[in-house]
C-alpha cells in the first residue's frame, strides 16, 4: 500500500503532479492484500462538501467465503463492487435502499472458486448471478453451445468469474474529489487467449451517477475475437407495472419466436407475472455525431429511474431483457449494451458481431449510470432519449435476427 | 456471534422464553465468522452430569484447505460435522476410536473447491467421499447420466459440495442440555433451482445417539422435483465377516444383475474381500402407524452396532449398499434411506420415485443414529425390526427394478 | 512444527542420530500450517560457507489468492517451488535474474480453485501453465481425449493442480547442509485412484544443481496405470536464436505430421518466430550401465544452458517440444523426460508406454537439474552427450509413432 502525500510543498510548486491519494489495496504482481481497509474524506483531510468513504471487506460463510466487496459511499449514492467477480457492480443504495438492482433467487455473493462454468452445458453461470452489472466477456459472451470448432462456450465468457488481479483506489484532492477505483481482469490461457482489461469506476461525492471506464488489451501476438455485453439489470423499485423503457434505437426485433408476441409492447412492463419467464429484444442503437446513445428506465410514477449512456462506436448494438416473472424467481429487467446481441457466438459471427482485436491493441468501453430520483430528472432524460431518436419512432421488425429453430 | 444470557430473572419470571444459550459462528447473511470457537458445560456454567463441548475449528493443508469442521463431544460420543461438506457427519468416537464411519481411500476432508462434480462423466463427487453420512440431493441425486432434458446429473446431487451458509449452535441451558448445531445448504441456480435446506443435528449429553432434523423447502415460485438419500456408511469395527443387517422391509431386490448374485444372502456380510467391488438392494421398507422403520446393522458378535430410524412417509425407499472389497478400496457398507433408490434420476421417475415439492413447501426428514454397545441393545434393536415385520419375511424378488441392460 | 535439536550431545555420541533440523510447515494430517516462515544458515547455527535461506509464502490478488510458495536460496540459486501446485518449481534465479524458466502468457501463479480441467474439452490445465518443471501425471498425462472406457483425460493428468498435503523443511547439520523440502500429492478417488506422490526436492549450498526424487506408490490393493512426465521448460536467457539442444538417444521422430519439416533442425532453435506454434519430437533415449541419461540446452554462444540428468529404467522415453512462437505467446523449448510421450492414452497403450503399478508397488523418479554458467561447464556437459552416444548419431525416422491423422 502507497500513500502519496496529500497535499505537499512539492504539489504545490509542481501543478503537472498528480495530486490525488492512491491506494493499492490488492495487487498480485506484487503480492500485495489488505484483508479490511476503510477510508473517508476527514482522513484524507479533504475539505469535502458532501462526506463520503470507501470501505473494503471480505465476506464468509457459504459461496460467499473468501469474496472481497468494495462499498464506496459518495454522499448520494452506496455501491458495492466485487473485486472477486470480476469487478461487477453488485448494487446501488440511496438513503439506505437499494435503488439498483435487483433480488436474485441467489442471494450469496458467490465466490467463483464454487462456480464450474461448463456444468449444466455450460449454464454454471447461473450459480452467481446477482448482480446490477455484469461484464459478460471478454473472450466470447452470448447463450452457451458448441462453437465452430468443438469447443463448449460457457454463458456469457468467463469475466465475471474472474477474480480482480488488482484493487486500486484514488481519490483525487481537488474538487471535486472524484473517486476511482480500478481493477484488472486477466483471461489469460496458454494458446487460446491472452486478454486484460483494466477496469474503472469513477464516481464524484454528491452526485447521482457514476461511471465505467474499461480498456481491454490484445496481449497476444496474435489478432483474436472478443465479445462483451454489459448487462445492467434492475428490479425494484423502478421495475413495476407500468414502468417503461425508451431506447434511442433505429430498430427492434425479437430474440425469438416467444418474443413475438410481446414485441408491440416492448416499452412498457408487466407486473411480477406466472409463466412469464423472459423475452428478449435486439435493438439497433443510434447515437448522437460523437457515437453516444442513451437508454432510459423508469417507474410507472415516472419519478424514479435510471439513464445509461454508452457509445455505439464501442458497443454497437442493445439487447433488452425482460425477465418479469414472479418476485422469488428473480423479477428483473436488463438493458444491456455490447459488441454482440445474447445469440452464442457462432450466430453472431454471420452478423458481423464477432469484432477481432489486433495484437497489442486496446479497445475502450464507458459507461454512464444515473439514478433519476425525480419527475424532472425522468422527463429531461426521456427527452433526451427522444431528442436523439427525432421524429422516428423505433421500427418494430417481427423476424427475429437468428433463426434459432433451425439451429441443432 | 451473540451469547444469550444463561440464567436469567427474566427467564425465571417467563416460562415461555427459549432458556439456551445460541452461538452464531458462521453466517453468510450477516458476514459472521469465526475460526475457531470452543466452548463446555464449565463455561456455560451448566450443572450436567455428563461433561460435554463443542468445537469448531479450520483444516489445512492439500485439499482439505479451508474445510470448517465441529466437533461435539456429548461425554459418550464425538461427532465430527463438516460444515463446508453440506454439513455431513465425519464420523462418531467413543472412548476415543471410531465407532461409526469408514477408511475411505479419500483421507482428506476434501474442500468443494477443489471438487468437479461433472469431471468423469460425473463422477467427480468420488474425489470427497468419506464421510459417515452423506447428503446426497436435493436437486437430485443417484448416478450421474444425462437426464431426459438433456443434461448431466451428477453423482449424488450437489448438497454434500455446498457449504453451509449457517453454523448455529444452540444449548438448551435446563436439563438434559441438548445441544443442536444447525446450517443451511443452498441450492440456488437462477431459473434452475430454489431450494434451501435447514440442517440440525442434534444430540444430547451422556445419550448414545443423534439425530437429522432436516428442512427442505422449495423457494422457487413454481413447482419442482427433488430427491434425497441419506447415505450412512459403516465400516470397521461394526462391519466384519459375519456381521449382519436387518431392516423392516416387505421387499428386497438386487439393484442389477451383478447384485443377483448376492440376494440371498443379503443380510450377512463377508469380510474384505477382493474383486468384490460392491452390490446394492433396493429395499423397501415397512413402519409403525406412524411411518417409522428401523434398521440395525451388527457385529458378528452381536455386541457392537448401530440402529437407524426413519420415516418412511419422508424417506419411503431403502437402499443397501456391500461394498465389501478390500480393506485399501474401502470396506464399507451403507444403509440408505431416502425419497429414491440409486438409480439415475429418469429411471426413477417412472417408478414414482422422483417427488415434487411445491411453491413455499417444506419437507421434513428425521433420522435418529444409536449406537449399540452392548448385547442386550444390539437384541433389542434387532427385536424392534423384527417387531415392525411381524410374522413375515423380507420376501427376496430376484428381478432388478430396472433393467439396465436396456438402458442406453 | 517440530525442530530437532542441532548439535546436541546425544548426536556426539551417537552417530547413527540423524543430525538434520526438520521442519513441518503443513501437514494435512496433523492440520499444521505456517502461512509465513523463514529460516536461514545464521538462525540455525549452521557455519556455512555459503550463506542460504529457505521462505515459505502466501500469495494473494486475482488467481493467485491462497497459493504457497516456497522460496530456497542456496547462494548461488534461488529456487520457487509451488506446494499449491503439486510442488512444481516455478523458475530458478541466478544474481537475481531468471536463468531456468520461461515467460508464459499466464503470469499469476494459478490457484488449482480457479482450475477446471476438463473445460475447452480437457485443455483447463492451459489456464495455469508457466512453471519451469511441471509434472504432468500421474493417474495419466498426454494430450487430451476420451479413453477407450469413455472417459474425457484431460491435458497432463492432475498432479500439477493438486495442492501438497505437506510442506517439510529438511537441513542437514552436517557439512555441506542439504536442504530437502518434502510434499506429497495425492490422487484419490474412490473406486478409481489411489496414487501418492512423496515428491523431494533437494539442494545443497553452493552447488549449481538441485535434484528431484518422487517415489509413486500404488495404495490400492489392485493393479493400476499411471503415466508420468517431467515437463521441463526453458525460454530466454538460454533458449535464443542459435540455442542449441543435445540428448543422448538412438531415435528421433516427429510427434505429427507438422513436425517432419522440422527434423532435420531439431537440434537448433529458430529465435522468436510468428506462426511457428509448437513443434514436437519423441526420442528414444539411451543411457549408461546404471540407465543414467543425459539432455543439454545451451545458448548459442554455449557459454549458458542446463543439463537434465534421468533414468530410463524410470523414464523410458524423452519428448522435445519445440515452442519457438513470438515472445507474448510464450517462447520455450520443454525437455521432457517421461514414462510416455504427449501423445493421449489410449494412443500409447500400444506402444507399450502406458506402465502398471502393483498393489502397494512404489516407483522411484530421480531427476537432476545443473545449471551450466561457463563454456568449460557447457562444453563438459555436451561431451558428456557425446560420450554417452559414442559414435552413433541420433537417428532420424520420418514418420511419427502415431498416425494421428487416423485418429477421431
Amino acid at each position: 500500500m502507497r500513500i502519496k502525500p496529500l497535499i505537499t510543498a512539492l504539489a504545490l510548486l509542481s501543478p503537472c503532479y498528480a495530486q490525488s491519494a492512491e491506494f493499492t489495496l490488492t495487487d498480485a504482481a506484487s503480492n500485495t492484500y489488505l484483508e479490511h481497509w476503510k477510508i473517508d474524506n476527514q482522513q484524507l483531510g479533504l475539505n469535502s462538501k458532501t462526506p463520503f468513504s470507501i470501505e473494503k471487506m471480505r465476506l464468509h460463510g457459504g459461496k460467499q467465503e473468501g469474496v472481497d466487496v468494495i462499498i464506496i459511499n459518495n454522499g448520494e449514492l452506496e455501491v458495492t463492487l466485487i473485486p472477486t467477480r470480476g469487478m461487477g457492480i453488485f448494487n446501488v443504495k440511496k438513503d439506505g435502499k437499494r435503488i439498483l438492482g435487483w433480488n436474485s433467487p441467489v442471494k450469496e455473493i458467490v465466490n467463483p472458486v464454487y462456480i464450474d462454468l461448463e456444468s449444466r452445458n455450460g449454464l454454471g453461470w447461473l450459480d452467481g448471478f446477482n448482480e446490477m452489472m455484469v461484464r459478460c466477456g471478454y473472450e466470447w459472451t452470448g447463450h452457451p453451445g458448441v462453437d465452430d470448432n468443438g469447443q463448449l462456450l460457457s454463458l456469457h465468457g468467463r469475466a465475471q468469474n474472474t477474480p480482480s488481479s488488482l484493487i486500486k483506489v484514488n481519490i483525487s484532492e481537488q474538487a471535486p474529489y472524484t473517486i476511482t477505483v480500478e481493477g484488472q481482469l486477466s483471461e489469460k490461457t496458454f494458446k487460446k487467449a491472452n486478454l486484460v482489461t483494466q477496469t474503472a469506476f469513477s464516481i464524484t461525492p454528491g452526485e447521482n451517477r457514476f461511471s465505467i471506464h474499461d480498456v481491454l488489451t490484445n496481449q497476444a501476438d496474435y489478432k483474436d475475437e472478443y465479445q462483451i455485453i454489459y448487462h445492467s439489470n434492475y428490479g425494484q423499485p423502478i421495475l413495476e407495472q407500468g414502468a417503461k423503457v425508451y431506447a434511442a434505437a433505429s430498430e427492434i426485433s425479437p430474440f425469438n419466436d416467444y418474443a413475438k408476441q410481446g414485441l408491440a409492447y416492448w416499452q412498457t412492463y408487466l407486473g411480477p407475472t406466472k409463466n412469464y419467464d423472459e423475452m428478449v429484444f435486439n435493438l439497433k442503437p443510434i447515437a448522437d455525431a460523437n457515437g453516444n446513445s442513451l437508454a432510459v428506465l423508469h417507474n410507472k410514477a415516472a419519478n424514479l429511474g435510471v439513464e445509461m449512456q454508452f457509445n455505439t462506436h464501442q458497443l454497437p448494438v442493445l439487447t433488452l431483457w425482460k425477465n418479469t416473472d414472479t418476485l422469488q424467481q428473480g423479477y428483473v429487467t436488463g438493458i444491456e449494451p455490447g459488441t454482440s446481441y445474447a445469440y452464442n457466438t457462432k450466430f453472431q459471427r454471420p452478423l458481423g458481431l464477432v469484432p477481432t482485436i489486433n495484437p497489442g491493441e486496446s479497445k475502450h468501453f464507458d459507461l454512464t449510470y444515473t439514478v433519476l430520483d425525480s419527475k424532472s430528472a425522468v422527463t429531461n432524460a426521456v427527452k433526451a432519449v427522444n431528442d436523439l431518436l427525432g421524429n422516428n419512432s423505433v421500427k418494430q421488425v417481427s423476424t427475429p435476427l437468428v433463426d434459432l429453430t433451425k439451429a441443432e
